[in-house]
């Protein structure tokens, strides 16, 4: 038996960059007093989420990874916590700007960094003006309490990217989210889509997904996104064992037997009984 | 606007086969005189499945494509009501047997073969015994009523099939099925699993899925196998439209629009946003 808690966490941001770090910091403690292992905050936590509008000042909101604050202060947390965080940052590297993660293990140490690979583009999402595809490839990692995969929002739409981090071994895959009402279809609610997709993911791997996802109503420039919060947990099996309100600050955790799934996930068959002699097709557009 | 009514069919073998093709021509007469263009049957339905145990017997159901009586009937009763008639068979192709689908077009061609990819192995499922992995590779064809995808049940848990079938320009993925109870793990039902995967491949891939299933216990050697039915239809965004239950037999019909599914699907932006420069580990083990 190897139990791991996982904590998904959901707040809305403000737009003081000081009070969002400040929120993150006092969520990521909750969640530790509450017994989580790994903690996983939404996308971009620092800022409001900035890629509501194609507004070229907010690529001063990048910073390079070396030396940077924010991650040196969730890598002392960790530390101090003993916990994992898995940390989204909007990353300067040179003349490149990625969406990015950093994978903070439980003793402090940064085992290694994620760039989202697919970046999205539509009204009210115009991620594609302000990222580069990230060029890191997948990443899995051996943390304190398992090994993790993280794929970044958009990521979480594509079967691809959660199979290729189950084949790397991930025995849970983490999304930390940005996703809620579309400006130009206020009409449509994409979170039963958006929420079938990733339990998909862990149906299909025989391996748990969790997404944090941002709450609450962002205005910028006339254009409002109201974030749909459900941060959720499901199990191997797809089901969902916690999930969060659409609106509510709040933390959802589950308890998972790493061990247990491992054994469900060799029994069933379904990586024994990959063609990849067949999936060329999925190497072409 | 192309509104095409699908219908997804279920039933409870017996053990003569002429009873069996009698029940499962007048399912498809009534799904049709229901308004079925496109009526999908459940897999092998001409026989109980005779997986359940490992007896070399039952090689004596697979018969050559050419010449088939049964497709022949099929064929001429497509064609006599103007349907779609995906219809699977036990194969015998010299000295292989596949677990093989030829796709019968609505004036009562046959516009193709599909050979099962992914074989399961296992207590009561024990396929891997009979058939050999399927040489086709992915179909999918130009039908009346749209260009549909088929798998054949344990193809439904895989990502890649449905990916690869939706890159080949599919409107709908079906998939005929057995599946029910584990004999050696009698208190475990995986309906939930089963069914969120499939609804899964619909939601990533912005296509509509469907799964016909037997239903009833069939016992061979002291080995039963509870069919759990809940043939299904789900949406592009993977909600169900259309659900059996678990003991009955009978017809869901459900009618989709598939101009305006592909609408959806160009706009969401999914295929646009592939990175087929990181797939590459999805062709590994």
């Amino acid at each position: 038996m190897r139990n791991v808690t996982f904590a998904v966490t959901q707040f809305a941001a403000e737009r003081e960059q000081a009070r969002n770090l400040d929120t993150a910091e006092q969520m990521v403690r909750q969640a530790a007093a509450e017994g989580a292992q790994v903690i996983l905050l939404q996308e971009l936590f620092a800022d409001p989420y900035f890629c509501k509008t194609q507004n070229p000042a907010h690529f001063d909101l990048a910073l390079p990874r070396e030396g940077h604050p924010m991650l040196a202060r969730f890598a002392a947390l960790a530390k101090e916590l003993g916990v994992v965080l898995p940390i989204s940052f909007f990353e300067r590297a040179d003349q490149a700007y990625f969406n990015s993660l950093v994978m903070i293990d439980a003793d402090g140490t940064e085992l290694g960094l994620y760039r989202k690979s697919h970046i999205p583009q539509g009204p009210g999402y115009e991620e594609k003006f302000f990222f580069s595809n990230g060029d890191t490839g997948f990443r899995v990692w051996d943390t304190a309490f398992g090994r993790l995969g993280v794929g970044i929002c958009w990521d979480q739409w594509f079967p691809e990217a959660a199979r290729a981090m189950a084949l790397m071994g991930a025995e849970a895959l983490l999304y930390p989210t940005a996703i809620g009402s579309e400006p130009d279809d206020p009409g449509y609610d994409s979170q039963p889509h958006w929420e079938n997709t990733m339990r998909g993911h862990a149906a299909a791997n025989i391996t748990p997904v969790m997404a944090s996802n941002r709450t609450g109503a962002e205005i910028e420039d006339q254009r409002t996104v109201t974030f749909y919060g459900t941060s959720f947990i499901a199990d191997h099996t797809s089901q969902l064992i916690g999930q969060a309100s659409r609106e509510a600050k709040g933390i959802t955790t589950a308890t998972i037997d790493l061990d247990e799934v491992a054994a469900r996930r060799r029994s069933w068959g379904v990586f024994r009984d990959r063609r990849v002699d067949l999936y060329g097709r999925l190497s072409t557009l």
